[in-house]
């Protein structure tokens, strides 16, 4: 078997379809976040502004965030050595535990080395654990949720985007007895736009279903203590479990649950995905820790953030740039088109020092190639408007119709 | 659906088969490994002996680890900020992906969050890509393996463990045009045997496969420059990918493949559960580089294990301890009763302040319950004669009958 031609073929076939990723390699600075250094092919480094990253709050340069990581590694070393069960369960998950079951209301939380992770295990476990089950799914629901459901063996029903009533017809369709799990985001990450939660927990609770709300585009953003949507419309307590990560708005990397201790329980105790891991390092749990209770108590960043996503959703708009209106701070700037998507954000990068990753086909619809702009507290006015005007620039130079009417 | 009940049950269920798992609460403790403090359920701290750790080095607490992680946690903070492909991908990312290439001898790596996850995505995409593959996995690969075969949706052939021979067999019986991958590991955790890989190589060689080694337990323990057991007996370059993790003699966290560049690109580029995760903390990328950098240049880590390791076992043979005879540095010693197991690590971590977690099913099988040590470069003699005196002490007194011999 001619292996390698099978392999260059698939390769040749992305390229051919403007799917093929090139990775743009980066160097963070912390303390100068958004602005990042670009290592550039040709060896020399350029100094960027970062415009698509999930380090929404900017928690990621953090003094007190790399204080707690600093102390933890002096402390306590890198790595955990161990799977939890085997010599990897250290205080600083335990506390770090405690203190995500306190954010979201809960009584458990279990933590993974992923927001990935984290719903493949509890989703797999999920419905691997309660047999004869369904699990209902929105049809945006991202590719974590999918593979867990897909691992769980349960059946899987697909409700329409955000339709509590399509949601209600299907469950109406199964029989009563079944056990059965919706499982949802509250923001969806690429199109920005934010679930219906109370009607889906409405139809959900009708029917006897568990909860599942992945609330990892939310956490640290939404609420007055940055529990996420469901704490800021206080339904967090008709959610069975809230699932998130600690690598977005908390700035560092792992994921969780969050829900009723018996039900935790279940997942620690049968996900495959949780038991043959070594543990998230210590003091990636410690700077996670830090970074959960600062945000908690300062609710002044994510209301920067928020006045910044508007200013520049605004300006997009004064603009005439094609930005979807959604309600939460992520601002899609739709294109369209998977080759002049990356041309735009080549030329961007290459000529205007502004990095903002293509969203191609699978992460979104073909037709719905886009720019994803995620502003954060550090981004400032004149980061916009040059953002703006290399937006308009470019666009124009490349002939894209999104640009055509900008003023 | 009474759903608190029927998770009641199974964890009712679970703790009268011995399987429940209680996950004991370490601080680690930087400079003082193998010594680490047990937070005890009543809220004291005291100091214990790890003996079952996979920090099988002690990296996780070298200085030179430690100071590359601060270095990098200073100079970009905490978290990525990204998938690798939206602003995720660092030159730490980058540089170590090229030191983990040149250990293999490979043309290219790929970092992941995590071992579990890394023979997830390559096996997961490897049989996805390969229409009507079919893989070959060996009787006691580990659980990731198995999930990343179960994903591929490819089919599955058994052959008993390390049996060529049978490989052999399985092979011959399948259509020579199906593409064919043959999984196996290096170094098997639980029994700490090692695989016949050259005549695994010549029956996959024969039969036109790919070779997907898992070498987890050995990179950075076995092999002039710690490449593991292929580099070790001269083989790396007949084995098509070799998986691996940073988070064991490494002391960080993290997983990889290395192989062909193609290959990895492939896998890079169809990989569901490395495209939608947010990247490895750059900082980790670094410590883990400084981890291979060293271990390549000290064999002399890798032979004070070895020496400890063989010390050990010559101790627990000649005290008539049941250790089973294995060629590499994890030494098992049988129990063959789940409730005895867990009685006796607990009583030795009470009574003795000696950790050894019991390893019950569904890790081995029933009846093989065991407790597995672990001797690093950092147990001293006198760790050893402590670890003795207390097995044979606590057996003797929980009438386990494999320390009723011992002298
Ligand atoms: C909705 C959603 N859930 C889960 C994840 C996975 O989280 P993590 O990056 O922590 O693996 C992501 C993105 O990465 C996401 O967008
Ligand atoms: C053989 C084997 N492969 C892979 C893994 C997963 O590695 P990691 O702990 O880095 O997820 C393990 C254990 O954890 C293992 O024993």
């Amino acid at each position: 078997m001619d292996f390698d031609s099978r392999f260059r073929d698939l390769i040749a076939g992305m390229k051919l379809d403007g799917r093929y990723r090139t990775f743009i390699e980066l160097e963070r600075v912390a303390g100068a976040f958004p602005t990042a250094l670009w290592h550039r092919p040709d060896g020399q480094a350029q100094a960027v502004t970062v415009w698509c990253s999930n380090d929404y709050l900017g928690m990621g340069q953090h003094p007190s965030v790399l204080a707690a990581m600093h102390e933890a590694i002096d402390l306590s070393g890198a790595g955990a050595g161990g799977t939890r069960n085997i010599s990897g369960t250290n205080r600083q998950h335990v506390a770090l535990e405690t203190e995500l079951a306190e954010l979201h209301g809960k009584e458990a939380a279990l933590i993974f080395t992923s927001g990935w992770i984290s719903n493949l295990a509890a989703l797999g476990a999920l419905g691997r654990v309660l047999p004869n089950s369904v699990i209902f799914s929105d049809a945006q629901n991202h590719n974590s949720m999918i593979e867990g459901i897909r691992r769980s063996g349960a059946e899987k029903l697909i409700f329409r985007h955000n339709d509590a009533a399509h949601l209600d017809e299907l469950m109406s369709r199964v029989d009563p007895d079944r056990p059965k799990i919706v499982a949802f985001e509250s923001v969806y990450s690429m199109d920005g736009d934010i679930a219906p939660i109370a009607a889906i927990c409405d139809v959900a609770e009708k029917h006897g279903a568990i909860t599942y709300l992945d609330e990892v585009h939310a956490v640290g953003l939404y609420g007055p203590r940055g529990g996420g949507i469901a704490e800021r419309e206080g339904l967090a307590q008709r959610l069975t479990i809230i699932e998130g990560t600690l690598a977005k708005a908390f700035g560092v990397m792992g994921g969780y649950v969050a829900g009723p201790a018996i039900l935790i329980d279940v997942i620690r105790s049968l996900a495959d995905s949780f038991i043959f891991t070594t543990s998230l390092c210590p003091h990636l749990a410690a700077g996670a820790l830090a970074a959960v209770q600062h945000v908690k108590a300062h609710p002044e960043d994510r209301a920067l953030q928020a006045a910044n996503a508007a200013r520049l959703k605004a300006m997009l708009e004064e603009a005439g740039l094609p930005v979807l209106d959604t309600p939460s701070h992520i601002l899609p700037v739709i294109v369209g088109d998977a080759h002049l998507c990356r041309r735009i954000s080549e030329r961007l990068l290459a000529a205007h020092g502004i990095y903002v990753q293509p969203i191609n086909y699978p992460t979104v619809a073909r037709g719905q190639e886009r720019l994803r702009i995620t502003p954060t507290p550090f981004h400032t006015e004149a980061h916009m408007h040059a953002l703006i005007n290399a937006l308009i620039a470019v666009g124009r130079d490349l002939g894209w119709p999104g640009a055509q009417q900008a003023a």
